[in-house]
Protein backbone atom coordinates (compact mmCIF):
# COMPACT_ATOMS: atom_id res chain seq x y z
CA UNK A 1 0.00 0.00 0.00
CA UNK A 2 3.07 2.80 0.90
CA UNK A 3 5.54 3.04 -2.15
CA UNK A 4 9.01 4.64 -1.41
CA UNK A 5 7.43 7.57 -2.50
CA UNK A 6 5.93 7.89 0.86
CA UNK A 7 5.72 11.80 1.32
CA UNK A 8 2.88 11.89 -1.83
CA UNK A 9 0.81 9.42 -0.94
CA UNK A 10 -2.23 10.02 0.52
CA UNK A 11 -0.83 11.88 3.87
CA UNK A 12 2.04 9.70 4.40
CA UNK A 13 5.29 10.73 5.62
CA UNK A 14 8.86 9.83 6.56
CA UNK A 15 10.48 6.53 5.65
CA UNK A 16 8.35 3.80 4.07
CA UNK A 17 9.79 0.84 5.73
CA UNK A 18 9.72 2.26 8.98
CA UNK A 19 8.74 -0.35 12.19
CA UNK A 20 7.02 2.49 13.96
CA UNK A 21 4.87 2.74 10.44
CA UNK A 22 4.00 -0.62 10.91
CA UNK A 23 3.08 -0.62 14.39
CA UNK A 24 0.52 2.66 14.00
CA UNK A 25 -0.87 0.53 11.71
CA UNK A 26 -1.41 -2.75 13.33
CA UNK A 27 -2.66 -0.60 16.44
CA UNK A 28 -4.79 1.86 14.65
CA UNK A 29 -6.96 -1.34 13.03
CA UNK A 30 -7.04 -3.13 16.17
CA UNK A 31 -8.36 0.79 17.54
CA UNK A 32 -10.89 0.45 14.69
CA UNK A 33 -12.17 -2.72 14.57
CA UNK A 34 -13.07 -2.43 17.82
CA UNK A 35 -13.87 0.83 18.79
CA UNK A 36 -14.39 2.73 15.37
CA UNK A 37 -13.22 4.86 13.22
CA UNK A 38 -14.79 7.93 14.80
CA UNK A 39 -14.26 7.31 18.38
CA UNK A 40 -10.16 6.76 17.63
CA UNK A 41 -8.12 9.56 18.19
CA UNK A 42 -4.56 9.55 17.41
CA UNK A 43 -3.60 10.24 21.26
CA UNK A 44 -5.09 7.24 21.68
CA UNK A 45 -3.00 4.95 19.02
CA UNK A 46 0.05 6.72 20.84
CA UNK A 47 -0.88 5.66 23.99
CA UNK A 48 -1.22 2.03 22.84
CA UNK A 49 2.38 1.85 21.33
CA UNK A 50 3.77 3.41 23.91
CA UNK A 51 4.78 6.72 21.85
CA UNK A 52 4.24 10.51 21.43
CA UNK A 53 1.55 12.24 19.34
CA UNK A 54 4.15 14.19 17.58
CA UNK A 55 5.97 10.86 16.88
CA UNK A 56 2.85 9.39 14.92
CA UNK A 57 2.65 12.77 13.01
CA UNK A 58 6.32 11.97 11.55
CA UNK A 59 4.79 9.17 9.70
CA UNK A 60 1.21 10.25 8.60
CA UNK A 61 -0.40 13.43 8.07
CA UNK A 62 -3.43 12.76 9.81
CA UNK A 63 -5.59 9.82 11.23
CA UNK A 64 -7.30 10.08 8.09
CA UNK A 65 -3.75 9.32 6.44
CA UNK A 66 -3.82 6.47 8.50
CA UNK A 67 -7.23 5.63 7.76
CA UNK A 68 -6.06 5.70 4.38
CA UNK A 69 -3.60 2.73 4.82
CA UNK A 70 -5.97 0.38 6.87
CA UNK A 71 -8.95 1.06 4.24
CA UNK A 72 -6.58 0.73 1.24
CA UNK A 73 -5.72 -2.61 2.71
CA UNK A 74 -9.20 -3.87 3.03
CA UNK A 75 -10.33 -2.43 -0.74
CA UNK A 76 -7.34 -3.97 -1.87
CA UNK A 77 -8.27 -7.49 -0.57
CA UNK A 78 -11.64 -6.84 -2.04
CA UNK A 79 -9.73 -6.12 -5.27
CA UNK A 80 -7.18 -8.56 -5.18
CA UNK A 81 -10.12 -11.54 -4.66
CA UNK A 82 -11.63 -10.13 -7.91
CA UNK A 83 -7.69 -10.48 -9.19
CA UNK A 84 -7.25 -14.17 -8.48
CA UNK A 85 -10.51 -15.22 -9.52
CA UNK A 86 -10.00 -13.21 -13.26
CA UNK A 87 -6.66 -15.43 -13.24
CA UNK A 88 -8.00 -18.64 -12.82
CA UNK A 89 -11.09 -18.10 -15.34
CA UNK A 90 -10.90 -19.64 -18.58
CA UNK A 91 -13.01 -17.01 -20.94
CA UNK A 92 -13.58 -13.20 -20.79
CA UNK A 93 -17.48 -13.77 -20.12
CA UNK A 94 -16.19 -16.19 -16.91
CA UNK A 95 -13.70 -13.46 -15.99
CA UNK A 96 -16.25 -10.78 -15.91
CA UNK A 97 -19.05 -12.76 -14.11
CA UNK A 98 -17.16 -14.61 -11.97
CA UNK A 99 -14.85 -11.51 -10.95
CA UNK A 100 -17.82 -9.31 -10.07
CA UNK A 101 -20.38 -12.11 -8.34
CA UNK A 102 -16.74 -12.38 -6.12
CA UNK A 103 -16.49 -8.37 -5.45
CA UNK A 104 -19.94 -8.78 -3.92
CA UNK A 105 -19.61 -11.86 -1.64
CA UNK A 106 -15.93 -10.60 -0.47
CA UNK A 107 -18.02 -6.89 -0.16
CA UNK A 108 -20.72 -8.60 1.67
CA UNK A 109 -18.21 -10.81 3.67
CA UNK A 110 -16.43 -7.62 5.01
CA UNK A 111 -19.86 -6.41 6.14
CA UNK A 112 -20.59 -9.13 8.36
CA UNK A 113 -17.03 -9.91 9.56
CA UNK A 114 -15.59 -6.66 10.17
CA UNK A 115 -17.93 -4.48 10.16
CA UNK A 116 -16.08 -1.17 11.14
CA UNK A 117 -13.27 -2.15 8.87
CA UNK A 118 -16.14 -2.37 6.07
CA UNK A 119 -17.39 1.56 7.77
CA UNK A 120 -14.43 2.59 7.28
CA UNK A 121 -14.30 1.61 3.66
CA UNK A 122 -18.06 3.03 3.22
CA UNK A 123 -17.16 6.59 4.56
CA UNK A 124 -13.57 6.35 2.24
CA UNK A 125 -16.29 6.21 -0.62
CA UNK A 126 -18.35 8.61 0.83
CA UNK A 127 -15.57 11.33 1.30
CA UNK A 128 -13.71 10.35 -1.79
CA UNK A 129 -10.25 9.24 -0.08
CA UNK A 130 -7.70 8.46 -2.09
CA UNK A 131 -7.55 4.97 -1.18
CA UNK A 132 -10.94 4.62 -2.56
CA UNK A 133 -10.45 6.51 -5.90
CA UNK A 134 -7.73 4.35 -6.53
CA UNK A 135 -9.42 1.33 -5.83
CA UNK A 136 -12.29 2.42 -7.93
CA UNK A 137 -9.40 3.24 -10.92
CA UNK A 138 -8.46 -0.51 -10.32
CA UNK A 139 -11.28 -2.36 -10.39
CA UNK A 140 -12.50 -0.11 -13.56
CA UNK A 141 -8.87 -0.93 -15.39
CA UNK A 142 -10.01 -4.79 -14.60
CA UNK A 143 -13.21 -4.61 -16.09
CA UNK A 144 -11.53 -2.98 -19.24
CA UNK A 145 -9.06 -5.53 -19.82
CA UNK A 146 -11.54 -7.67 -19.55
CA UNK A 147 -13.65 -6.08 -22.22
CA UNK A 148 -10.88 -5.93 -24.21
CA UNK A 149 -10.11 -9.45 -24.25
CA UNK A 150 -13.52 -10.21 -24.70
CA UNK A 151 -13.73 -7.86 -28.00
CA UNK A 152 -10.68 -9.23 -29.55
CA UNK A 153 -11.75 -13.07 -29.38
CA UNK A 154 -15.03 -11.78 -30.20
CA UNK A 155 -17.11 -12.50 -27.45
CA UNK A 156 -17.75 -8.95 -27.38
CA UNK A 157 -19.59 -6.07 -29.55
CA UNK A 158 -17.26 -3.64 -30.56
CA UNK A 159 -19.46 -1.11 -31.39
CA UNK A 160 -19.80 0.90 -27.98
CA UNK A 161 -16.60 2.76 -26.72
CA UNK A 162 -14.69 0.58 -24.63
CA UNK A 163 -14.06 3.28 -22.10
CA UNK A 164 -17.81 3.92 -21.82
CA UNK A 165 -18.59 0.12 -21.70
CA UNK A 166 -16.34 -0.42 -18.89
CA UNK A 167 -17.55 2.51 -17.08
CA UNK A 168 -21.16 1.55 -17.15
CA UNK A 169 -20.27 -2.25 -16.18
CA UNK A 170 -18.53 -0.79 -12.82
CA UNK A 171 -21.87 2.17 -12.51
CA UNK A 172 -24.35 -0.38 -12.55
CA UNK A 173 -22.41 -3.08 -9.89
CA UNK A 174 -22.19 -0.21 -7.55
CA UNK A 175 -25.49 -1.23 -5.51
CA UNK A 176 -23.38 -4.40 -4.64
CA UNK A 177 -19.67 -3.12 -5.21
CA UNK A 178 -19.76 0.12 -3.09
CA UNK A 179 -20.02 -0.49 0.48
CA UNK A 180 -21.59 2.73 0.66
CA UNK A 181 -24.20 1.63 -1.05
CA UNK A 182 -24.15 -2.71 -0.60
CA UNK A 183 -25.10 -1.82 3.09
CA UNK A 184 -28.68 -0.73 1.94
CA UNK A 185 -29.00 -3.74 -1.08
CA UNK A 186 -27.68 -6.63 1.35
CA UNK A 187 -31.58 -8.86 1.37
CA UNK A 188 -30.88 -8.28 -2.59
CA UNK A 189 -27.49 -10.13 -2.91
CA UNK A 190 -26.66 -12.96 -4.30
CA UNK A 191 -29.66 -12.90 -6.54
CA UNK A 192 -30.53 -9.29 -7.71
CA UNK A 193 -27.03 -9.08 -7.99
CA UNK A 194 -26.97 -11.94 -9.85
CA UNK A 195 -29.90 -10.40 -12.14
CA UNK A 196 -27.63 -7.15 -13.00
CA UNK A 197 -24.33 -9.50 -14.00
CA UNK A 198 -26.30 -11.53 -16.20
CA UNK A 199 -27.59 -7.87 -17.95
CA UNK A 200 -24.09 -6.63 -17.74
CA UNK A 201 -23.07 -9.82 -19.95
CA UNK A 202 -26.26 -9.53 -22.47
CA UNK A 203 -25.46 -5.74 -22.91
CA UNK A 204 -22.05 -7.06 -24.21
CA UNK A 205 -22.93 -9.60 -26.85
CA UNK A 206 -21.85 -9.04 -30.54
CA UNK B 1 -52.51 8.92 -2.33
CA UNK B 2 -55.31 8.38 0.18
CA UNK B 3 -58.09 5.81 -0.69
CA UNK B 4 -61.24 5.72 1.13
CA UNK B 5 -59.99 2.59 2.65
CA UNK B 6 -57.61 4.75 4.32
CA UNK B 7 -57.33 2.66 7.72
CA UNK B 8 -55.56 0.26 5.74
CA UNK B 9 -52.89 2.33 4.05
CA UNK B 10 -49.52 3.13 6.32
CA UNK B 11 -50.81 4.71 9.78
CA UNK B 12 -53.93 6.51 7.60
CA UNK B 13 -57.33 6.77 10.19
CA UNK B 14 -60.57 8.00 9.78
CA UNK B 15 -62.49 9.68 6.90
CA UNK B 16 -60.05 9.95 3.92
CA UNK B 17 -61.65 13.53 2.39
CA UNK B 18 -61.97 15.15 5.29
CA UNK B 19 -61.00 19.35 5.62
CA UNK B 20 -58.69 18.52 8.45
CA UNK B 21 -56.59 15.81 6.93
CA UNK B 22 -55.66 17.92 4.09
CA UNK B 23 -54.96 20.79 6.59
CA UNK B 24 -52.30 18.25 8.37
CA UNK B 25 -50.84 17.52 5.21
CA UNK B 26 -50.60 21.19 3.98
CA UNK B 27 -49.36 21.92 7.18
CA UNK B 28 -46.52 19.34 7.65
CA UNK B 29 -45.90 19.98 4.06
CA UNK B 30 -44.80 23.38 5.10
CA UNK B 31 -43.08 22.36 8.32
CA UNK B 32 -41.03 19.60 6.71
CA UNK B 33 -39.64 21.56 3.75
CA UNK B 34 -38.56 24.49 6.50
CA UNK B 35 -37.52 22.80 9.35
CA UNK B 36 -36.75 19.33 7.92
CA UNK B 37 -38.97 15.53 9.00
CA UNK B 38 -36.82 14.97 12.26
CA UNK B 39 -37.21 18.08 13.43
CA UNK B 40 -40.99 18.77 12.93
CA UNK B 41 -43.07 16.83 15.91
CA UNK B 42 -46.87 16.18 15.81
CA UNK B 43 -47.13 18.96 17.97
CA UNK B 44 -45.81 21.49 16.14
CA UNK B 45 -48.30 21.12 13.30
CA UNK B 46 -51.08 20.90 15.83
CA UNK B 47 -49.88 24.29 16.83
CA UNK B 48 -49.87 25.35 13.65
CA UNK B 49 -53.48 24.36 12.33
CA UNK B 50 -54.67 25.53 15.75
CA UNK B 51 -56.17 22.20 16.91
CA UNK B 52 -54.85 19.40 19.09
CA UNK B 53 -52.65 16.65 19.05
CA UNK B 54 -55.21 14.18 19.93
CA UNK B 55 -57.43 15.30 17.10
CA UNK B 56 -54.19 14.78 14.68
CA UNK B 57 -54.12 11.52 15.60
CA UNK B 58 -57.50 10.73 14.46
CA UNK B 59 -56.61 11.20 11.12
CA UNK B 60 -52.52 9.61 11.46
CA UNK B 61 -51.51 7.05 13.43
CA UNK B 62 -48.01 8.78 13.73
CA UNK B 63 -45.73 11.67 12.02
CA UNK B 64 -44.15 9.01 9.96
CA UNK B 65 -48.05 8.25 8.44
CA UNK B 66 -48.01 12.18 7.79
CA UNK B 67 -44.76 11.80 6.26
CA UNK B 68 -45.98 8.66 3.87
CA UNK B 69 -48.18 10.92 2.42
CA UNK B 70 -45.73 13.70 1.42
CA UNK B 71 -43.04 10.97 0.50
CA UNK B 72 -45.98 9.49 -1.89
CA UNK B 73 -46.55 12.71 -3.29
CA UNK B 74 -42.77 13.35 -4.10
CA UNK B 75 -41.82 9.96 -5.38
CA UNK B 76 -45.83 10.30 -7.16
CA UNK B 77 -44.59 13.26 -8.74
CA UNK B 78 -41.69 11.68 -10.34
CA UNK B 79 -43.24 8.13 -11.47
CA UNK B 80 -45.74 10.61 -13.17
CA UNK B 81 -43.54 12.13 -14.74
CA UNK B 82 -42.06 9.19 -16.11
CA UNK B 83 -45.54 8.06 -17.26
CA UNK B 84 -46.13 10.75 -19.18
CA UNK B 85 -43.08 10.47 -20.93
CA UNK B 86 -43.43 7.56 -21.57
CA UNK B 87 -46.95 8.12 -23.16
CA UNK B 88 -45.88 10.36 -25.49
CA UNK B 89 -42.68 8.35 -26.95
CA UNK B 90 -43.04 6.20 -29.85
CA UNK B 91 -41.04 3.10 -29.71
CA UNK B 92 -40.45 0.66 -27.19
CA UNK B 93 -37.04 1.53 -26.85
CA UNK B 94 -37.47 5.17 -26.80
CA UNK B 95 -40.12 4.74 -24.04
CA UNK B 96 -37.71 3.22 -21.69
CA UNK B 97 -34.77 5.76 -23.06
CA UNK B 98 -36.92 8.73 -22.09
CA UNK B 99 -38.60 7.28 -19.27
CA UNK B 100 -35.07 6.46 -17.39
CA UNK B 101 -34.15 9.55 -18.01
CA UNK B 102 -37.06 11.78 -16.90
CA UNK B 103 -36.92 9.79 -13.71
CA UNK B 104 -32.89 10.79 -12.86
CA UNK B 105 -33.82 14.50 -13.93
CA UNK B 106 -36.76 15.13 -11.57
CA UNK B 107 -35.12 13.29 -9.23
CA UNK B 108 -32.11 15.24 -9.38
CA UNK B 109 -34.71 17.93 -9.38
CA UNK B 110 -36.22 17.26 -6.49
CA UNK B 111 -32.78 17.14 -4.87
CA UNK B 112 -31.48 20.74 -5.72
CA UNK B 113 -34.98 22.02 -5.48
CA UNK B 114 -36.86 20.43 -2.40
CA UNK B 115 -34.14 19.10 -0.52
CA UNK B 116 -35.92 18.81 2.43
CA UNK B 117 -38.53 16.65 0.81
CA UNK B 118 -35.93 14.79 -1.06
CA UNK B 119 -34.13 13.91 2.76
CA UNK B 120 -37.67 12.36 3.17
CA UNK B 121 -38.29 10.32 0.09
CA UNK B 122 -34.21 9.29 0.99
CA UNK B 123 -35.40 8.50 4.61
CA UNK B 124 -38.85 6.45 3.62
CA UNK B 125 -36.32 4.51 0.84
CA UNK B 126 -34.15 3.33 3.52
CA UNK B 127 -36.50 2.57 6.03
CA UNK B 128 -38.36 0.72 3.62
CA UNK B 129 -42.02 2.90 4.05
CA UNK B 130 -44.95 1.73 2.33
CA UNK B 131 -44.91 4.87 -0.26
CA UNK B 132 -41.24 3.80 -1.11
CA UNK B 133 -42.51 -0.01 -1.62
CA UNK B 134 -45.78 1.17 -3.48
CA UNK B 135 -43.24 3.19 -5.53
CA UNK B 136 -40.98 0.85 -6.41
CA UNK B 137 -43.47 -1.69 -7.48
CA UNK B 138 -44.88 1.13 -9.68
CA UNK B 139 -42.20 1.94 -11.38
CA UNK B 140 -40.98 -1.67 -11.80
CA UNK B 141 -44.57 -1.89 -13.65
CA UNK B 142 -43.62 0.65 -15.42
CA UNK B 143 -40.48 -1.01 -16.91
CA UNK B 144 -42.14 -4.31 -17.15
CA UNK B 145 -44.82 -2.98 -19.24
CA UNK B 146 -42.57 -1.35 -22.29
CA UNK B 147 -40.45 -4.33 -22.02
CA UNK B 148 -43.35 -6.54 -22.41
CA UNK B 149 -44.29 -4.22 -25.34
CA UNK B 150 -40.56 -4.43 -26.97
CA UNK B 151 -40.72 -8.02 -26.89
CA UNK B 152 -44.34 -8.33 -28.77
CA UNK B 153 -43.32 -5.69 -31.04
CA UNK B 154 -39.52 -7.75 -31.97
CA UNK B 155 -37.42 -4.82 -30.02
CA UNK B 156 -36.22 -6.51 -27.55
CA UNK B 157 -34.73 -9.93 -26.79
CA UNK B 158 -37.44 -12.31 -25.04
CA UNK B 159 -35.12 -15.29 -23.76
CA UNK B 160 -34.69 -13.65 -20.74
CA UNK B 161 -37.14 -14.13 -18.19
CA UNK B 162 -39.69 -10.81 -17.97
CA UNK B 163 -39.32 -10.46 -14.44
CA UNK B 164 -35.71 -10.76 -14.27
CA UNK B 165 -34.98 -8.39 -17.11
CA UNK B 166 -37.56 -5.98 -15.70
CA UNK B 167 -36.18 -6.08 -12.01
CA UNK B 168 -32.34 -5.86 -12.87
CA UNK B 169 -32.92 -2.91 -15.51
CA UNK B 170 -35.01 -1.00 -11.96
CA UNK B 171 -31.90 -2.17 -10.21
CA UNK B 172 -29.28 -1.09 -12.21
CA UNK B 173 -30.50 2.27 -12.35
CA UNK B 174 -30.65 2.39 -8.59
CA UNK B 175 -27.38 4.38 -8.07
CA UNK B 176 -29.79 7.68 -10.22
CA UNK B 177 -33.12 6.83 -9.31
CA UNK B 178 -32.73 6.09 -5.71
CA UNK B 179 -32.68 9.19 -3.54
CA UNK B 180 -30.85 7.16 -1.25
CA UNK B 181 -28.37 6.85 -3.57
CA UNK B 182 -28.64 9.27 -6.15
CA UNK B 183 -27.38 12.11 -3.62
CA UNK B 184 -24.18 10.48 -3.63
CA UNK B 185 -23.98 10.34 -7.15
CA UNK B 186 -25.17 13.75 -8.41
CA UNK B 187 -21.71 14.67 -10.40
CA UNK B 188 -21.79 11.85 -12.52
CA UNK B 189 -25.54 12.66 -13.33
CA UNK B 190 -26.57 12.90 -16.72
CA UNK B 191 -23.08 11.52 -18.24
CA UNK B 192 -22.68 8.26 -15.94
CA UNK B 193 -26.63 8.02 -15.98
CA UNK B 194 -26.86 8.21 -19.83
CA UNK B 195 -24.20 5.10 -20.48
CA UNK B 196 -26.13 2.87 -18.09
CA UNK B 197 -29.29 3.35 -19.64
CA UNK B 198 -27.46 2.69 -23.30
CA UNK B 199 -25.93 -0.41 -21.51
CA UNK B 200 -29.09 -1.42 -20.54
CA UNK B 201 -30.61 -0.83 -24.09
CA UNK B 202 -28.13 -2.87 -25.55
CA UNK B 203 -29.04 -6.01 -23.05
CA UNK B 204 -32.20 -5.73 -24.71
CA UNK B 205 -31.14 -6.14 -28.00
CA UNK B 206 -32.43 -9.57 -29.94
Amino acid sequence: MISSNAETEAGQRGPADHAIREQVVTAAKAHFIRYGYAKTTVSDLAEAIGISKAYIYKFFESKQAIGEVICGGALGAIDQGFAEVVASARTPTEKLRKGLETMVESSTKLFFSERKLYDIAAHSCLEKWRSSNDHWDRVLQRVSDIVSEGRKKGEFERKTALDETSRSIVQAMQPFINPLHLQHNLDLVPTQSNEVIRLILRSLAP
